[in-house]
């Protein structure tokens, strides 16, 4: 049997870090966390690392894979692992590393990732090629550097060709993307996928917090028009949400197929935390713009585990711990390799 | 003395059956959760239930009673069971059933239930017979097929016939009722009143995530405008909150009269958990718009205790363990009939 | 070595006292809550008191004091009690009082205010002498007793003066400042510094729940221009936020300039819980307008520990316990001075 005595789980410190570092310390791990210089302190004042390897950008991670081998650490990627390396640098990754790299590529290829959920019967909002095509309401977001941040909405072929009109022969705005704009809240799904005891666990839900859309609507919409302000999606944090209990078994479903259709797609398909990201409407229907094939830091607020995880489990259980312990089941039942990847 | 080993509690496969089920578990109860053919999944994922009955729909629930009977099942209702069962059918119910079944009848008859809050003193919004009595902002909600999502709002008589020109003659907008429009924040306060213990607990407060409402402040308003969207309120989840401590005194004292005001009503009275649902305004004055004289879908963020009965408790004290203690004391001291109704 | 058997921990009945006066329990302590009359039910029914103090406002504090020296209790302000008492009195108290009692003067004037956060190199929004400085939006807020709640926003000084004209002439609307206004989220964060450990711990983040501002969003912003609301900023509870992770460093290093700044303005400078209220912008800048020098309401909802305070403890730590807890080492360590102030 293997000890887990003889491993070390090592992370980025950054996105969720802290999450990942403690549930690992509470598995009885050893733990490493590679800190960018100067921003070591969350990670000393929360003590959730054993050691802490400094490094000057985490772009110059491969330069200190050689020591995180030789100290036999386990890698665990995460949002700001993947953004940092680079999503085609990751193969390139020789330390250990929990999940499967391959899907990666899948989940950072709007196209690709478009290709898996619809494979997995995901509720996609629907993509227009022309304006003319247009029966419902639609946002249009621009391509390119300039139009980054741009986008209007329409109703109507009338209505997108009215207010395109402005827009027109402006650099950056020659090129666009036409979708079904789905009214409806954000709900942020986060699951669990275990090889090894080959079961899907849904671990909770948030909403994000973001800047500034979600402060504008506390400003009264005469106001707004006044100041002309425009919606920005910046990321700030997580708030922790409860899904109406009857949407559950759809939401285990979604999650089996996502999962079924990975299979097809890389050996061995995905494995370990993942988030479906989407917009539930009026009508109930869940449509899902985007997932990580990772940890998400929407599971922030559940440190000490979320409401779902304290249903089955007799202890706080974080993502961070859950993968911990999939790691310390697959090395204690000498099957390491079944969480690598 | 009895012995709960003698009982299972038993509720239907939807909207808090989760907590309640693993309250009862963790009170020291076996189990049963009756689920819809398909959609047993997170009750066995979660590990809540010892025994699941499938049934084809909830509506089927009088086929199976005899089998709770025979099990000496006590029945939890909720929001899904009595919109499932019928209010009508409540009466029937031939199970040993937790809490006042006649109440049920009051709380969904929007005139009956408007006699009980004024009985207790709530503050409700005001209701106006006619157009012309209109002097503050009023909304109009429409009856019938058609109107069933319809609104406007107004400030005057004047107002009010402008904008209903618009809907005038239309199928389904005929009949109207006009509300005082309180403007302020939506909060969900959860009560426990234990018979046994004659003690009045406030367990937590809630505000519900809706769809589109939670959303739409997240559009800017010339976009809002240009798309034109209106408000839809289909409840997707609930997020925990914490209330202003200085409001709590009122909070107590308005449980306590909806107590005392129920015993007028219904023989017996109201007890276990109930929730008051409303608006409070920038003065601070809490508007009441529904009670649910069951428990209520805003608990199940605080599965494992909220930070109100953290301060009561030394234990994760959920609405569905606390209601589970309720029935095991009432079994202990033998004065089950205490609790069922 | 000093006992803690020899004190007492007391607080006003109000704003976090059911908090403070739990966590002195968890501690060991033994608490008394002063209550104004009719108002003791919650600190009755949670149980967190070992004595209650009943007196008919909290302005009359000074009245029952020598009981409370008599009892050898610590008082414990929060945000109701220097409201009540009134900062110009703070430094007539008598009792032991956690905390530096002459800080209450910097954060309750905005001048004194701004000079300290501009000390500690915290990120202001701009304030503008005369509207032709306009260059960026900002707000107009009124001064005095009418134009209390009166705001309006511009971009220019053209738009200034166009909106000005309305109020022109007008009592109460004379004096106003003209103050950036910063479009992002607000976030409160939850600072403790001990000057017995010499560590400043970040204990958690929380968002405030406020009438109408939190709710005016859920009004289509067609209906809201047509009954003309307006915001209005009532603080009627919080709700649990996590930071997104990258922020902390500077989140950390923002409390420990605050720290060091505050031992400029005042002997011994601040010490215990305290508060950095701002906005969060797009681009990630945290702009700060306020700072509370003592306990905040925004805690509340950590009564059973925040995320963070898991991560650091392994057992629940709320602020009032970790400040019950800074109490009970200067006891024991005999350094109680150096927690009074």
């Amino acid at each position: 049997m293997g000890n887990i005595k003889d491993y070390k789980i090592a992370t980025l410190g950054s996105h969720t870090a802290l999450q990942i570092l403690k549930g690992a310390k509470d598995e009885g791990f050893s733990t490493i966390c590679i800190c960018e210089k100067g921003r070591e302190r969350p990670y000393k004042s929360y003590g959730v690392c054993d050691e802490i390897i400094v490094i000057d950008s985490f772009k110059d991670y491969f330069k200190i894979e050689p020591e995180l081998i030789k100290k036999n650490a386990i890698v665990i990627p995460h949002g700001s692992f993947v953004a940092y390396i680079g999503t085609d640098k990751v193969m390139d990754i020789k330390a250990m590393h929990y999940g499967t790299k391959a899907i990666l590529d899948w989940e950072s290829d709007r196209t690709k990732e478009r290709q898996w959920l619809s494979a997995a019967k995901i509720r996609l909002p629907k993509v227009f090629k022309t304006p003319e095509e247009i029966d419902r309401p639609v946002i249009i977001k621009f391509h390119g550097a300039h139009g980054g941040k741009g986008y209007f909405l329409a109703n109507s072929p009338k209505e997108f060709h009215e207010r395109y009109e402005s827009y027109k022969g402006k650099e950056g705005h020659e090129r666009y993307a036409i979708q079904e704009y789905i009214v409806g809240v954000p709900v942020y799904t986060h699951y669990f996928y275990s090889r090894l005891t080959g079961e899907l666990e849904v671990m909770g839900f948030d909403k994000r917090y973001e800047s500034n859309a979600d402060s504008i609507g506390r400003i009264a919409a005469k106001d707004q028009v006044e100041v002309g302000i425009r919606t920005t999606y910046t990321i700030v944090g997580n708030s922790p949400l409860v899904l109406r209990e009857s949407l559950l078994p759809e939401i285990f479903e979604m999650g089996d197929r996502v999962v079924e259709a990975s299979k097809e797609i890389v050996d061995g398909g995905l494995f370990g935390p993942f988030c479906l990201e989407g917009i539930i409407d009026p009508e109930l229907n869940y449509y899902v713009f985007e997932i990580s094939a990772r940890i998400v830091a929407g599971t922030n607020p559940y440190i000490e585990g979320s409401p779902y995880t304290w249903l089955k489990y007799n202890e706080p259980m974080s993502t961070g711990r859950r993968l911990a312990r999939d790691i310390k089941m697959a090395i204690e039942q000498d099957k390491l390799s079944a969480v690598l990847g």
